[in-house]
This record gives structure tokens, sequence and C-alpha cells, in this order.
């Protein structure tokens, strides 16, 4: 992957996605000694940064492909993603759901035109159940965060934080699969001065922490996180470019997130996801590295479920 | 008042108050069937429209008069905006609040550098508090809402709406004790081709409808309301404008405050507070009427209690 290339993908996707604001704090870069520019994807179309790897995704098919559709196994944010930019592309978008998902997200999908295909709560039916949409439908398997276009579309984020401010010392992002993170590397590798990238990882899910020391992929035995877009574990297409080049990957507790999310609601008046919370749980707990330096942070969703918040 | 002394007014407050974003969104544009300008000022410093106000009034004194400092009785977003002006203003601010306000708004009105002065929850309580301060220190006592320069302040923030888009047809507000919906009347005599201004009002403390009917300042005898900054009554300085040129004022029921407030949160991703949400909820209830037009909708404030929510 060169720049020309990841800057193509960029132009690529342009229409389809939105240039999503910058946002920053007087207030929380005095609590934090450095300044922290934050890339709002709260506010990109269905509220999340999945929205560019899965239109990059998408528009990398042929066209006999796109006749045929995509599929993917997702309850979380690229269920909608991958559904609206289908809508958007128009392509057939199949999507395999736990029965048991909230409602919500169901009526998310279908509200984007998705195509819902429900299957018992465990991986093996969501693979068994989208291997079987590949084969009777010719749909293209669509992975959520193991797909090199999907990684190269999550990167876009990074490309604009970077294009808007060159100086950045570095790049907080949450992993949970490893797109965002990798993504984030490759533009960092590629649009900057030597930016270095930081990951938070909730310390429930500590899969990718755990597979940077062994240097293999490590699963979740559990994942008891409310960051629940981060409970999925690395693959083959991204842990190689995290492994390379990640500056570090930082644990954080669940009161950590909680607080970090309570702070930017409170603060920045916006809405942001617990697995956003996560990089900036990661920025407050190593204060240390980044004091008066510029730092980038993405803030990577905004779709929480109002009726059930963490606050007390 | 004339459109070059707002103008005055707008260029001098200026340095001291952010000029907050206009956003819009196209689910709410489709649902509302309208174009829908929201000026967010629920990301003004301190988190609401009313530090508009308050530093115009600061800047309007005398040096001989900031020397002694000023006086006013609120527990609620004017309480923290008139600290906030003194501080930038380097001027004293005492702050009249009942002493069972909530220690989270006494922490702010304290982070602002307001000297605190707590008093009886009753409004003769503390008013006479107030006046005794006025005496003691010789004071400038600053009204939240029915002050002359509170007013030509807060109208600020539809000029700045009106010079990002000049075609609107109409502009909603919320309104409480009249200072915002006053001044954006006068915004928009002087800035605009004939936006009318219409006010959202809780009816469980519909005074202000209530005072356009009889013509007549009317208070409140109960005043139920979530939307606890409309909870005040109009005053002589911003009901005579007020009942010259509203267009019209629209009772909300307290669920459609929660249902628009809510509708904001989870399609903008953005937090404002019930106050504000009252304006659209107005929107909400008078689709007929905006219907294929621009509107601008002044989302007032965003402080809200994250652990006190309203959402089931």
């Amino acid at each position: 992957m060169d720049k020309p290339t990841l800057q193509k993908i960029h132009n690529l996707i342009k229409p389809y996605i939105h240039r999503s604001p910058v946002l920053t704090s007087q207030l929380l870069n005095t609590l934090c000694e450095a300044d922290i520019f934050f890339k709002c994807e709260n506010f990109q179309k269905m509220g999340a940064f999945k929205m560019r790897g899965a239109v990059n995704a998408i528009l990398n098919l042929t066209d006999e492909q796109k006749s045929r559709g995509v599929v993917t196994h997702s309850s979380g944010n690229f269920a909608q993603a991958l559904s609206l930019a289908c809508k958007d592309l128009d392509v057939k978008a199949y999507i395999v759901m736990p029965e048991n998902s909230p409602q919500v997200k169901k009526d998310a999908v279908k509200a984007y035109s998705g195509i819902i295909i429900e299957c018992d709560s465990n991986i093996n039916a969501r693979e068994t159940e989208a291997a079987r949409i590949q084969k009777e439908k010719g749909a293209a398997f669509i992975h959520p965060s193991n797909n090199d276009d999907v990684i190269h579309g999550q990167g876009t984020a990074a490309i604009e934080l970077l294009e808007d401010y060159n100086d950045l010392g570095y790049i907080f992002t949450s992993v949970g699969g490893g797109g965002l993170l990798a993504g984030t590397i490759l533009a960092a590798n590629h649009f900057s001065n030597g930016c270095k990238v930081i990951a938070g990882e909730p310390k429930e899910a500590d899969d990718a922490y755990r597979s940077l020391i062994s240097g293999n992929i490590e699963k979740n035995k559990t994942s008891n996180t409310i960051a629940d877009g981060l409970r999925s574990h690395l693959g083959d297409r991204n842990f190689p470019i995290i492994k390379e080049h990640v500056e570090d990957i930082i644990r954080v507790e669940e009161d950590d997130i909680i607080k970090a999310m309570k702070l930017i609601w409170e603060r920045m008046k916006i809405i942001i996801e617990p697995s956003a919370a996560v990089a900036f749980a990661a920025v407050l707990k190593d204060k240390k590295r980044i004091k008066n330096k510029k730092i980038g942070v993405i803030l990577s969703g905004g779709n929480v479920d109002l009726s059930n918040l963490p606050f007390k």
C-alpha cells in the first residue's frame, strides 16, 4: 500500500461519506496538558467510521459481484454501514444477525434496506449462515474488519485528520477487530511526518494487547465490556500491520471508559459510544507521554442506547 | 434599537464568545419536510447562549461600576454565564443561589470564579439578598433576562444564524424569561427579509402564552416542567418587544419535550438540554406551517445532569 493508492481510495469514497469535523476543547486540553484534536466519526453517516470501509469494499467489487450482492455477519455498526453503503450504491446487502440482537439494531439495518437473516447467537452459526448465503446467492462476503478494502477505507479518517493537522505526534484509536487501527497506521505511515499510533483496548477484552505480546492472534475467552464494538479479535489481514507498527496498546478498565465517555459528553456536548471513549480513556491513562504534544483522537462512533446509559 | 447598534454590540462581544456552529440533519429534514438550520448554542462557552448577554451587560458598565462588581440571582445557566464573563473581564460576580441548589451547579459557578451567596429557596429571599449585595458592595444588579443589554446580547445568536442563512422563513426559540426571544425578534427585524419568530413554551409553565392573550405579564402558579430554564416569567423590558412582534407561541407537553430531545441526541449526536428541546418540539408540533420552508432553530444550551436523564 502506497500513498497515491490511499489517496485514490479517499477520493473514490468521498462522495459517499461525510468529512467529519475535528473538534477541540480548551477544558480537556488543560486537563490533559496537551492539544487534542478529536476526529468526530460519531457525526459520520450512520454514526460511525465503519461507513468508510463499507463503501470502499463495495466500490472495489466488479459489476458482476455487485449484481449478486454482499453478505456479512454483524450485529453492530458494520451491519448498518454495509446496509447504508449498499443502499447508496444500489447493491443488495444480506446481514446475518443473531436472533437475539436488540430490536433497535434490527430496525436500523432495515431502515437502510439491509436484508436480515437471523441465526443462533454464536460465531459458528453466524459463519455457517453467511457461507450459506454466499453459496445460494453468490453474494460476496465482506468481513467487518479483516478485509483489505475495509482497512483502507477506515484509514481515510486519519488521512483527513492529518490533512487538517499535519504535525500530530500521536493518534489514538480504539482497537476491536483491528480494521480502524490498521487503517490508521497506514495513514500515519504515509501522510505524516513520524506520527505514531496508539490504541486503547478494554482490559475485559484485551486480545490485541495479548496478541502483541505473544506474536499470534489471541482471542477473548470472555468479553465483559461496555465497549460492545471492541469484543472481536484481530485477523490475518490487519494483525501484521498492527504488529509491525503500533506504538503501544493501552488497556483501560470499565470505570475508565465510562469516566472518559462522561467527560466528553459533559464537556464537549457530543454523544460518543463506549467503544469511542476507549481511545480517550487511553489518552487519560497516558498523560505523561502526551504532555505538551499535539495529538489526534479518533472518536469512532456515536450509536448508543439512550435508555440504557452507564452514568450514575 | 437599530441595525448598526446591534451590529456594534455583536462586534463588541465577539472576542469573548464562540461563533457557534450551525448543524443540519438530512433525517430530521425528511421527518419535518423542511430545511432546518440548528444554531448550536449548546457548544457556546459554558454551554449556553446566556454567555452572550452576560458579556454584553458587563461590557456596558462604566469602569467604576466594573470595579464594584455585579450581582444576580440565578441557579441556572445565567449564574455560570455571568461568572465566566466576569472572570474573562476581571470583574467580581456575586451570585445569589438558593441553598438547596444542586452541588454540581454550585461547583460550576465556583469553577468560573463566581462568589456564591446562599439564601432560602424562594424568590423573595433571592431578591432581598441580591438587594443587600447591591447596597453593601455597590454591585450592579444584572437581571438574567429583563435587561436591555442582556436582551441585545442574546440576539447575536440569531444575527449569526441570519448572516449564514439570510433566507430563513422562521426562527424558532424557546421562551422562559424572554431575553432570548426578545433578542431574536430584534435580530430578525433588522437582519432578515421578513423572517418571523416563533417560540416554544412548556405547557406546564405557559406564562408567556397567557401573557400574549391577556396583554399583561402573567406568572406561573406552578412550573412542573423538565425544562428548568423556562420556569421564569417575562419582564417589562422584553414583553413589549415580544407582544408586538412574536408570530406565535406554541405550547408543548412534557412528553413532546423529551421526544424532541431524544430525537436530537440520537440523530444529531449532540447533547442539548430540555429547555433547548422545547424549540424543536414546537417545530415538530407545527409541521404544516414550515413545510418546504427554510427555518432556523436556536438550540439554547447543553447543560444536563447525565445522572438524571428522562429517557426510558
